[in-house]
């Protein structure tokens, strides 16, 4: 099956739409707490946020122009703060109902059912039900002229592991112990199911599977 | 199990490295086919490739600055061209083997034992034993300030789907059909088992279940 340009070109826009959201692969799920400056409320799931760098540790989200998440970008401009709360098998319709377009005076917590937590050091509140919660602070926000997305960069302040049998001893996180869940396309979610984990790879070397061995702090 | 900023700095450069590449949740897995201005090919697995947009059908990717990829960001800056190959589950070695730092004039294809695989109006090689493959035409390149990596993005212009099957009627690609594979850390690999698939959210408005019907084009 081909698609060329042209093909692409023609698609309906909607089938367009969830053929290009399913071709970058699995997304992570997260839900992105804010306030605005009057302290109300907003709770909004993303699939787009990514690893950009350990030192210092940075993580980025693409957001779009015109779409739901639009109170949770001008909070983050208000306040300067936000929290990435993980997905689980457990909140799945809970998250996803978050991407309905509420008007701005309701509390989407509270729209969907799940609870607002609160934590020294952070405005923004974190999700109770999600067992890896961030918080972050704002670092900047830059139009990607290509299609007037927003790149949002922060950086990473606090990481709460509601689970500490998900820590490992090299500081890997095992996030099938606390049940995150992955996104494909613009609504399918899905658990995931270990293969391996594989050592560094070196050139003309085998590369061996490391045990995932989990330990307390 | 809680981490401040003052945690985070003090954690040894590894554990840091692994820790904050867990945060995201899972990413996708993608092998990046290229060849330099002589034709000498490259392919380097990448988490980082994330969707941006699907009009124009765009898709971007962070590359470090200093890091395995570098003859692949190189290549493309020379070629303007590169595909995207989802890694399946009977791939999974060979493709993070191809993170090992080999010299630029090895190709990573014979190295690991993949294929290339060359098709009309693409200069860079795709992998044959990947069953998604995007051609893709580099658009932008920019430096992030914060850290210095590279934040690259390309205008999908063909798709190449090994199994009809997983192509959905309504645009949706079932990538477990086609055993695309999660990552989730540095280093380890996840098959997915779906959960749900779920209706366009609206307030006050139930979610409900689609089901994934695949149909030939």
């Amino acid at each position: 099956m081909h698609f060329a340009t042209t093909d692409i070109n023609n698609l309906d826009q909607q089938t367009r739409v969830h053929l290009i959201n399913s071709l970058s692969g699995f997304k992570s799920a997260n839900l992105i707490g804010t306030v605005d400056a009057q302290g109300k409320e907003n709770l909004s799931i993303v699939s787009s946020i990514f690893h950009l760098g350990a030192n210092p540790p940075l993580i980025g989200m693409i957001m779009r122009p015109h779409s739901v998440p639009r109170h949770t970008l001008e909070n983050i401009l208000q306040t300067g703060q936000y929290t990435i709360n993980h997905v689980n098998d457990e909140i799945v319709e809970q998250a996803h109902q978050t991407s309905a377009r509420y008007d701005k005076d309701i509390s989407e917590f509270l729209a969907v059912g799940l609870n607002p937590q609160y934590k020294p050091n952070s405005i923004a509140p974190f999700v109770k039900e999600s067992k890896l919660k961030i918080a972050v602070e704002f670092k900047s926000s830059q139009t990607i002229e290509l299609n007037q997305t927003e790149l949002v960069i922060g950086q990473i302040t606090d990481i709460y592991l509601e689970d500490d049998s998900a820590y490992c001893q090299d500081g890997f996180l095992d996030l099938e112990r606390i049940n995150t869940v992955a996104v494909s396309g613009l609504d399918r979610y899905h658990t995931t199911t270990a293969l391996t984990r594989l050592s560094y790879a070196k050139p003309e070397v085998q590369v061996q599977t490391i045990p995932v061995t989990t330990m307390k702090k």
